[in-house]
């Protein structure tokens, strides 16, 4: 019986490149025609049903259990086949009722108190270090890189975009910064050695926190970097800046008011947030079960839609917001050759599902970026209307900038771009 | 009784600033303490009841009519003096019923088939042309300009709003181009001749219509750009570009998803979009019942949450969203201050009540813009993630910017700057 639904349901989903399938049995099918080809053989009889009631789990769990075999392992080509042909449009009856009653778990499993935020965060960040020393930058940043030239390697564009983010901040020396959600601190650090700022940073990590307080001790910076096991509904003091990158996937929709209350009420009167989070171009849609059972707990990648509608509620005005398309893609195509390339020191880590796994979250989500209308969101927040320049040429002036942190550096605030540029007469 | 009424209103809402009212039998009060203070005569009892119903739209009315009298003329002072009382939230009992009952008909009065949506067009932009040319620029832009510097005078400003979008449209010489919502034809005029593109422009307005046309033949640009009198969704040619400015404020909120979904259908596969419109920063509201009745019927100002959800719905990638804060707020000083200079052309025009109409539509609408949330959205939208370049930077590089321009007229398509730069490779 599921091999019969199987095989109805991927005559009718595959219409985009072909799926040669071996079942358990031995039966051979193929489904669609043309390029790209992909051979997937399953070598158990229980996966069936699986498949048919939630395939994205399955599919995922089945690939880490070698259950489902990829010929030559072109794990990227099955994903890409699976997600041209989900884009376009829901597929049949059982993918329906499922993405409905993912929607109705979708509240609930967003809910987010603080004691389920550090399981969640533990989940994933507790994690060895060494495993993300496998596949991320020296500077371990764990989010989307700015590739603000096509041929940049992995390490500069880490760098372009803690400069890209920088310089929406409009940073002073001797500024207080927040930093939500610090991660191993290297844009708290580079933020304090940089532009002289005061930063305190913050995340639900322990592993996070004993790195990034040796990394400070290190750098001869922990007089300026503070960091803190915190959440960030637990703070008190206000900030200049606040800076908050790749955390707002783990907010979960029904905090999102209080997220961005509590960014404006840890704001001075004239100051300035960045939040800079993965977001889709398509109408808001429950996470992936695989990602959320195996990767991100309680994570959710959320439409502008919905978070614009909790910045309007909560008085911020939004004086810019920059969509990157495509660079998380590149992004997370350096990290999965990196870690392919260390793949022997993974193994040593964790085990063979373990790695099977890790790599199965790094191949999926570089193609939902490249083929699934996934992109950052940069929201660059304000209490103010006239706290930022009223146009953008600050952030793409690089003589001006340069000038402007020259001049910083001596002490004039703002330099030669400052307060003055923001106020038409 | 309504005098009653009102003074108790007027306690509780006045906070900031002080209001020195004269009723019409007399009597004086003050309301509220400390600068600014503004003093106003109410010289009709009729008006106290219509004040305290439905206020914006009273006081809009009586100062029209000359029951309510501004000492020394100062609109400006009670206009602020009421949007910076307003923006501290509801203010009674009678005001929150008002807007629960303006938030009922909300979507019957933005209900905009066809037929009304050419009846509310007419109702404003076919008002006499003699009228627009006392206080807008020579090319008759009725949209906000870009003070792209702080002391550019008002053409220079129109004229850097359209380089702005024509470097967000990324044109090449022969590209087709719809421009929905051509007004007096400004724009389409403006691509054609410095760009090289043939554009079609749609309007609903009888009188644009006849003016766009007879300056296009005047510039000898008629076999480049074609004006019709056509709905959006009456097209059914596509399109290499599509530009759209200050026309959707007049599309009405059940009607978005229909909208977007135009400008998709109406779009080549590598096509872009840029819509430029009023924008509010706080959560969606209805329209002032002042302008909605004697400005513009029909007319709405969105939240970005609302424009996103349909913008989502309709399978469009935002490419860049901008923020113009205060720029309309400067461009409406300028319109009122040449409104004011030919005061006098305007009163032989039309009668005194319509000029004093005019004075509190544009003075109202700069400080809704200055201490009320509203702002300009320019959404830059596509069919593809790699429409446009995936870095801002070839908007605000002015040296490369005129290289492309300079390569484009030389029939390089795209120049130094084309589709090559959109790819990661």
């Amino acid at each position: 019986m599921w091999t019969r639904l199987i095989d109805r349901f991927l005559h009718r989903f595959v219409c985009h490149g072909t799926l040669h399938l071996t079942y358990p049995d031995g039966a051979q099918r193929r489904y669609g025609a043309g390029p790209p080809e992909v051979g997937v053989r399953l070598t158990d009889p229980a996966l069936l049903r699986r498949l048919t009631i939630n395939p994205s789990l399955a599919a995922g769990e089945g690939y880490m259990n070698g259950t489902l075999q990829i010929e030559g392992d072109d794990l990227y080509g099955l994903v890409e086949l699976g997600l041209r042909n989900m884009a376009r449009g829901p597929a049949g009856l059982l993918q329906g009722m499922n993405q409905m009653l993912r929607n109705a778990g979708r509240r609930l499993a967003q809910a987010n108190p603080a004691g389920r935020a550090r399981r969640n965060v533990a989940h994933h960040y507790d994690l060895s270090g060494a495993l993300y020393d496998l596949f991320l930058d020296a500077d371990r940043q764990y989010s989307c890189a700015y590739f603000a030239r096509p041929d940049m390697t992995l390490e500069e564009a880490q760098a372009a975009k803690k400069a890209h983010i920088a310089a929406k901040l409009r940073l002073q020396p001797g500024m207080r910064v927040l930093d939500v959600g610090c991660g191993w601190g290297g844009m708290a650090l580079t933020l304090a050695r940089e532009h002289g700022v005061q930063v305190t940073g913050i995340t639900l990590s322990q592993e996070q926190l004993s790195v990034a307080r040796a990394r400070a001790r290190n750098a001869g910076l922990d007089g300026r970097v503070r960091f803190a096991l915190s959440d960030y509904r637990a703070l008190e003091r206000r900030f200049d800046r606040i800076v908050s990158v790749g955390m707002f996937e783990h907010v979960g929709v029904p905090h999102y008011r209080r997220y961005f209350g509590c960014l404006r009420e840890r704001l001075t009167e004239d100051g300035v947030a960045l939040v800079h989070t993965i977001g889709r171009v398509s109408p808001p849609a429950s996470t992936n079960p695989w990602i959320a059972k195996y990767i991100f707990p309680g994570g959710y990648v959320p439409a502008l839609s919905e978070v614009m509608a909790a910045v309007e509620k909560e008085a911020l005005w939004p004086c810019d917001i920059e969509v990157w398309r495509l660079h998380y893609a590149e992004t997370l195509r350096h990290w999965h050759d990196r870690f392919m390339a260390n793949i022997d020191r993974a193994r040593a880590l964790y085990d063979d599902r373990f790695c099977r796994m890790w790599r199965f979250y790094l191949v999926g989500s570089e193609q939902t970026f490249r083929h699934a209308g996934q992109v950052v969101f940069q929201l660059q927040l304000a209490r103010r209307s006239d706290a930022v320049p009223l146009t953008r040429d600050y952030l793409y002036r690089t003589d001006d900038a340069a000038g402007t942190r020259a001049a910083e550096r001596r002490g004039v605030p703002g330099g030669a771009n400052g307060r003055l540029r923001a106020q038409i007469p």
